[in-house]
């Protein structure tokens, strides 16, 4: 390329008997290099004669790709200077709203543990409704059968029956994956890190939904990563703005919970699914499906992960049994395409070896004794009944507030009325020993001050009814207050 | 400092009332400089006259110190260009031959678990010494107590009750470490992968004991680190060689494991632990001690952890529970300095959020109860007849081997008699259905082709001669065909 001041390694290839006008050619291969950050943010493009001269077509084929660049906002002009490729903090506002600074969990622990208190902030389930004596039974019948075997170090990839009946489990999800495709991990946490590990270097864009679980979003940071998010709608993202982002941006992948998704609760419709999948086959972008509670579904609408309609291996598959089984057992799953399977088991091993082999055990049995099924026919029941009362209370007690009503999950998402603050109705509410999570905790700016996360994972039906009066009464006072 | 090249934000002070030479005051700081990579490598130095009069000082004091680093290997001189410093790989031979292809559980899981093999390979305990009755026992005595909460969220810093008990364990050991000092991991691995996640960024340095512990060395790999070798002598670290290096290169940390080393079995003499911890006070350096098996020592020499000679809390101690009680526990701990107390917590939290609170709860209970105590006689007990009877087998039947008796832990690390390659014994000893592990796993090279490492941890006494004396027939049979 001579004098042109391109990087060396970047060839336009220009085909003159192609149906696709030169400059489209042009502007295509331009576009490609400068989104895969091949052409550097800043970097001077040829001018246009010199270029033309390389590539030996009019001026005026470089001049219209050019353009086109520039509408894109790929490229801007400086007068006298030359044309240069566009920052991309100058076309997307990369300062993230999400908040990590503390996280649901953290801020879980530290609102502690009173026992008279309302806990409608946990997302972590009753432990009362843990099948202990299960539990205890199928822990004998492995230590019976399998004696020291089950404590000896295991497969980095996971216990082999396991990965087998998860495997046929997952058939019920409309998902065909094989057990070699099935890797065994300690929590859905530790899946988002490996895979983050696996794909994410310093400076890469990851998509997510805003807001979104924060513990996934510090995980997303600690590699260096940018975070874009795409705010969501009651039917799921905003496909407009990830459209027009994905035009601008290529992420590693896009990060999402399309089931009763936390903490919003909302739910993909099916037609953002296939859209959502079609985008990303078009850009060429993994999606990682976190799938923590798609099996706590009320309504009977069906709602299968994402995964099942993956034809093209281009979704990462994250479940965690620990949400509404155990989160003790610190046992779940990821489904990984071939291409990065050999790394991810790489970073398992160096990570912690592999997930405990005497829990890996009792899960395998759970599910090959179909106990897991009956466990999980009994939480739904169970869930259904705060779920609803839920429901009920909030459209009740909260006037003034709205929600969209989710399919599933243990969250409601709560828009507060105009002039209640989430901070203030909090502290208002903690004093009388009530609390929830104040949408702060996933979202900064006027998002998160005007929406709460309810949840009625830990409280009794009757807990439940109580505490969103008490907030509905606070609430009423701040209003009132306020006039 | 105007035209001098130095950067701007490099400050000498050279204090003239001072009792110390001007030019050594200069040599010390520009080395200061230099080892922690504020002036980068071949950076240009400012020439002697401008240096000499920007810092008011005679030119001689510039010859000096320059002489003096150029002494250390500090800097370099180019004729005609001037003043450079020299590039670390320069100084040393930053090629590790360290294998981390395919690391020792790697190699154990490809041998399989052929039920026909003497398996001398694996450092994993024989299943059935484990405790399964008394685990059981406590596990009831567990989910009796407290139920559903043993499989609730738990503090990622790990439950408190069982900090406090290893706190009061840690005295038997000679450490004062309280409970908030401690945090529990998910196996000593994931201790590994977090303490260099948390110290470790690219192009840092670790110093390792040569050979070591693969699954370390490929943590610090995956960081981006530079891995520097101390030779072990049977005493520890090659000392000499040690010094020469700190006085080079500021790594972030030594990764050490001063009792019965894996895998050589080597223990520090006492002269050699103190005089470790002065050189990393003298250097400033923090130490990374791998504890994996202090406690299964035969001889009674009373080898207790380095940390527990640590005053200045510049030891971060790593201990895993499962090596010799029941690797499927998949817990262990870390004494944590203060100064890097949060970032853990964080990486641990975003890591796996918490080790599995019905596993800490069981450990908790056998630590106070005291049948921990009473499980490591019984192993003490049973394992030392293995190891003398592998002592006893080796010297009789590996005539022309040598090896140094180890004071504790799970294996023999044998020299080969001249001529006989590590590999070539290896394969036609799994012929007759005799494993061990080449010291290619651990180390490329002379050390690696003429070294095995014989474990006694899964084959019972009787097995053990049985291999033993195979090995040894083995050996003569290639001594005697390379005549």
């Amino acid at each position: 390329m001579g004098n042109v001041i391109l990087p060396k390694d970047i060839e336009i290839k220009i085909n003159k008997s192609s149906s696709s006008p030169l400059y489209i050619q042009l502007y295509e291969q331009l576009k490609k290099y400068i989104i895969e950050g091949i052409l550097a943010e800043d970097c001077k493009l040829p001018t246009i004669r010199s270029f033309a001269e390389h590539l030996n077509v009019n001026n005026i084929t470089i001049v219209n790709a050019y353009k086109l660049l520039e509408n894109s906002k790929l490229i801007y002009k400086k007068v006298g200077s030359g044309t240069f490729v566009m920052p991309l903090k100058a076309v997307i506002n990369l300062e993230s709203n999400l908040t990590y600074s503390m996280d649901e969990i953290e801020f879980d622990l530290d609102i502690g543990a009173d026992e008279d208190i309302i806990n409608l902030s946990t997302a972590s389930p009753d432990p009362n409704l843990f099948p202990i004596k299960d539990f205890r039974r199928m822990l004998d019948e492995i230590l019976e059968r399998d004696g020291g075997k089950a404590f000896m170090y295991h497969e980095s990839m996971g216990y082999k029956p396991l990965r087998e009946s998860i495997s046929k489990y997952l058939l019920e999800y409309g998902i065909n994956a094989g057990a070699s495709e099935v890797h065994v991990i300690s929590g859905a946490q530790q899946g988002i890190d490996i895979v983050s590990r696996v794909l994410l270097s310093n400076g890469d864009c990851v998509f997510v939904e805003s807001p979104t679980y924060n513990g996934a979003v510090a995980v997303f940071k600690s590699r260096g990563a940018k975070i874009i998010e795409i705010p969501l709608m009651p039917d799921g993202p905003d496909m407009r703005e990830l459209e027009k982002k994905l035009a601008l941006i290529r992420p590693k992948f896009i990060y999402v919970m399309p089931n009763f998704q936390n903490p919003t609760g909302c739910t993909y419709s099916d037609r953002k699914r296939k859209y959502l999948l079609l985008l990303c086959r078009k850009y060429d972008v993994m999606v990682v499906e976190d799938d923590y509670m798609s099996d706590l579904s009320y309504l009977d609408v069906g709602k299968m992960p994402l995964k099942g309609l993956d034809r093209e291996d281009r979704v990462i598959y994250i479940k965690s049994f620990s949400k509404i089984f155990m989160p003790g057992l610190r046992v779940g799953y990821l489904i990984i395409p071939e291409s990065i399977r050999e790394k991810v088991m790489g970073i398992k091993h160096i990570t912690d070896i592999y997930t405990s082999g005497l829990m890996q055990r009792v899960l395998d049995l759970y599910l090959r004794s179909g106990i897991w099924n009956k466990h999980l026919e009994y939480m739904k029941r169970e869930y259904s009944i705060r779920y609803f009362e839920a429901v009920r209370a909030a459209r009740k007690f909260l006037r003034g507030a709205s929600f969209t009503q989710p399919y599933g999950g243990l969250n409601l998402w709560v828009k507060l009325p105009e002039k209640v603050s989430s901070i203030e109705l909090f502290e208002k509410c903690r004093d009388k020993k009530v609390v929830f999570t104040p949408g702060t905790v996933f979202i900064k700016g006027e998002v998160g001050e005007n929406h709460i996360r309810i949840s009625f994972a830990a409280a009794s039906p009757a807990q439940i009814t109580e505490g969103i009066s008490i907030i509905g009464s606070v609430m009423e006072e701040i209003k009132d207050g306020a006039k």
